[in-house]
């Protein structure tokens, strides 16, 4: 295993909402293309209204930290991305297709308590980050091993092959230690950032995206979040609000060929919900991925993790009459998260000069327009 | 429970592809207005290319047959529909959404192995149509109990009480064994017939749609077919290959309220495939059902059950590098399915004078123009 | 399917506790060997208190009421049992073993609750049952149908075709409104009663079987309670309390093969217990039944459903940390349970001139003491 | 993280059948009461010939390695055990009690197909010895990531606090390494070694253990082959074939409470078996569990794999009804090895001078001589 033995390798850090260590390299940060969120480019998913950020840190109790692995020119393309909720959270996974892992959520099953961070990062990596997850929380909490929950922070993959050296799981403990400490409220980069620096989905780079959506339940408000690292698809089957924009772009094919794999998505709530409706929950961002054209392929990891910042000491369950706002929320985010991610990352070149271009905006909004959408 | 004691009340018996029992009862048919399928509207959903009759008896060794109970006027709108396959068959089920039964499938779930005909009626008739269902397998084979398969049929329902009186539990044993009896190959009855007499679906009249798709492997061409009994949405949510319908048809709304609820659907393909295959093949119907617009809401009974007619015994397993393409093909096919049940239905007035229109298909041409579609 | 058309046939009616209807028949009840509880001949299992009436109607909210159908010299021997706990109550299955139904489950996984009783009887009833169980649950509640739970009753069914005729189907709607019209509290017919009438374990008449065990939870005090029908074992297989009983009682074989194929089981408990960690009792009937023996064979239908009688609606989940005195209680409990079906039932002849033996309680008392117990 | 500097550490390696590494270190091997496995013991568990070793090595194409880290008057007492499955192999899991983590089984549900080898430690372990499995089987084969399946290794483990320092972390990627290097078929040690080594089991020094089974199916003899790490129970629970032994024992309790939780299982056959066949073979693990005494504790990470060496290539599934004959092997198999980890582990003092006695196996014998056994 070779170890990073220089900062210098890491020539862009994302951190929290994407401080860059630039000046700390003693360099200029690179110029990078303009890109936008689709909401920003005047299409809007759904019929509910987002929460203040759009993000999945509208939802009380939920940080996200990232922490971005890229060597210019060589074959570093990868990162951590960190979801650290408020728990113990009552939380429950759903598989839609199993060629992936989400490892640690063993222990949550038989609880229904998430009692850790969720981390994502590239394939080889799992082991690594879940080393550094763990030591991360025992230094929070000592005691940690004494309590009766399996301390299990959760650790999800997928394939970053096609940039990245997924042979040499450059990513270290100490990777996981600074996503987890960079978390934070507020914003949340999106694009070619953590986890989702070497992903790509429907032929076009993509990563990690986000969105939020609000859940009127009688007098209360509540919210419903989702992250995605997206990196699946073939470019025909991509839709955006149901416009078959994949089957319209043509050009911009990645140079050489690869598998787009699998999707990892965790959805938060502040909604009271027991472990037995988040399964249900869970189910749901099948249908949002559904919405821009996956089918879920064969080599596809599709795994979901959704979670409750509700207390679970005091379980006052959503009435489930409510609980199709919360899947209408999840379908809605998940949709929109996943256009996110191909709307913010940015044309990147990896390992032997492979090349995957953005989704051009530009393109995509006369597309738009052509299918009298945008009018 | 009040029986059905004459035949005057099955004032419409739709059997195989609707032979329809009007002379038999000594008068004229109704006239009804012209309806269509979704593809001799010039609508094309996906990539692949139908089976010969676009219907799940594109598959060898599945036949289909309705039994189709309504009186005018009065409180009975529903029926029986059979889906008999070669058995047995390899078989697994997903439940999306959990609000409905698949009688039948917990011996399925052991072995893998489906052992009898798959039928769908309304909620409350599921115990009636089960017990004839045993008896019509006893019939034919005195020595079914003595087997090591359990010979349990698989009984679906979906709710269908607002066309429908479902207290009075009108179907008897012997019309699921009149559902078996007619079942054939060949064309598909479609809309309002069978277990799908009853049904609505996005606010429109639905009932039961089929479709299929050929897939390519190696050197083989393999089919898969996809039937539904679709009764789920709301009007706002409907999309037809990706554009917004449903929000743009604002009237024809139906003239009292109630509730749309649950999709039922049956997948056959002649591709060997293994029990922990179909387990993958039906989560797909979730990814079809999803570009339609549903969410799949609390109250929904989404259930799908995937089966192979290769025979079990000679297990020569589809290499796994091909069963993407059986996925994109029931992605498809369900989602075609679905709005051949919307297209084909017609308006009904059933019990307490509700009515329910049909999907009014010149509207339909129009909207998909005005998003550039069938330019 | 041949109806019952007469109460002659109906030689033996076990109505709740046994209230036995031969006097209204006009004639004398058989006379039946002395039979006993297993407490009663002084072997006691594990280490916690029994409730009251060492049954599941300890209870709170849990009535228990029997339908016997035994034609003398005749091919009827069955019968239904009816649990019937307060609802909705919290709920989960456990299948060890797939080859049987536990019809109705459906609904009960989707929301974790379960809104109607719970039934046992044999194979081929099933659909009869289920039908009976709906019109007596709409009886109850005329409005059952508008409300947001699936109004699902729980059929189960094991193997009877040793001393019943399966095919025939003898068992009608009407039996199952007896037996749930027949519930109530306090102590439980066991052995050739209901659903176990004809039913056998280890090569030894066997049938209903119920115990129950107290759980100390701080200073909670609370009841978990077992009821099998148990109809399944070789022999050679079974225990007693660890002492290996069928291998030392060679004599008494049925006097024709045929196979016992499986259990079911209701667990029910007033501890306030969600789905989730119901899902984790109903497992514990699994190493219950291993104590006495059982490999749960490939033919086997052995199914497990837990539920908690406490309120729903005020959600005070129990601390896990008590939950292994849950498992505990279940356990010992189902151990007990099947080995009072064993100890009270009694021989019997049934279809074709089939006999299956008692278990011979001297026998029984005789190796116990050689192997130590019962010094 | 503290890392292992220096080898001094490792004052007893356990490699494959036991090879100790003492002559290496330049000193004498500490003296160690003399153990014995069960059946040398006199004492037979079911019915069933055993293979020629009694352990899961029976089963062609599997092979067992053990690294065994102990610092004497230190607090490092753990290790790793490999099992070296011949891949890919068909293969399935259950969960009994989830509080445990059988990492990288997410692909293999997925396929059915086991990837890579398995390999048991203790809980803080996981990710630096799933990393070092992939770094194994990437040395092995460097275009692993290139193939379709999911390059997983299955990581399981338990909790060995009692007398190991699970905070400190001790076990490197290395050490994995060194487990999956020394797997060779044959004879397997068994007690004190591998992931066993820090274990315990019913108030008992435990650890690992294995046992098989032949299976006569047709005119075929079918081989299954358990090997478990043992870490669960309490004392009073203890049961050898039925007798109370653990009530009988009460001195030699542990000098400090701590907690015993978990059993780790793997179930190899050569019988071929598809996955859906092998769900239900991993189910019987349990059985044999609960024959030993358990009821699989709240904080039980009581988890099992099961796999087939037959080739998933050319799949010619064993018929269902010889499958009963599989899940006795199981049954059986699990109950002795649990029986052997016991019997084979000797007293051990671990951090902080705590220390976990071995089963005295004169008491043992006394016991079963007066309970009517071993005459």
């Amino acid at each position: 295993m070779s170890a990073p033995s220089d900062m210098e390798r890491r020539t862009f850090l994302g951190l929290g909402l994407g401080a860059v260590a630039w000046p700390a390299l003693g360099r200029a940060a690179p110029v990078r293309p303009q890109r936008a969120r689709l909401r920003e480019l005047g299409i809007v998913i759904g019929e509910l209204a987002t929460g203040s950020h759009n993000a999945i840190t509208d939802v009380a109790g939920v940080e996200v930290g990232h922490l971005t692995l890229i060597e210019d020119g060589g074959p570093v393309c990868t990162g951590v991305t960190a979801i650290v909720p408020r728990t113990p959270a009552f939380a429950a996974d759903f598989t839609l297709n199993g060629n992936g892992e989400l490892m640690g959520v063993g222990s949550m099953r038989r609880t229904g308590l998430l009692a850790g961070p969720v981390l994502f990062t590239n394939t080889s990596s799992v082991g690594a980050v879940y080393d550094g997850a763990v030591e991360w929380m025992l230094a929070r909490d000592p005691d940690l091993f004494k309590s009766d929950l399996q301390p299990a922070p959760i650790v999800g993959e997928t394939w970053a092959a096609f940039l990245h050296d997924e042979v040499g799981r450059h990513v270290q403990p100490a990777d996981a230690l600074a996503a987890l400490d960079a978390a934070g409220g507020g914003p949340v980069a999106e694009g070619c950032v953590g986890g989702g620096t070497g992903m790509r989905a429907y032929g076009f780079k993509a990563g990690i995206g986000t969105a939020s959506r609000q859940i009127p339940c009688d007098d209360q408000l509540y919210t419903v979040g989702v992250l995605v690292q997206a990196n699946f698809g073939r470019r025909p089957q991509l839709r955006v609000d149901g416009v078959p924009v994949g089957r319209q772009i043509t050009d911009l094919m990645p140079v050489r060929g690869g598998k787009s794999k699998s999707m990892l998505a965790a959805v938060a709530t502040d909604a009271p919900l027991l472990p037995i409706q988040l399964q249900r929950v869970g189910k749901r961002v099948a249908l949002g991925m559904a919405r821009t054209g996956a089918i879920s392929t064969h080599g596809s990891g599709d795994l979901a993790l959704a979670f409750s910042t509700a207390s679970p000491q005091a379980v006052d369950a959503l009435a489930d009459r409510w609980i199709s706002g919360v899947f209408q929320g999840v379908v809605e985010a998940t949709e929109e998260a996943i256009l996110n991610a191909l709307t913010t990352a940015y044309t990147t070149t990896g390992r032997d000069g492979n090349t995957i271009h953005a989704l051009p905006l530009d393109h995509l909004l006369e597309i738009m327009r052509a299918y009298g959408r945008l009018k």
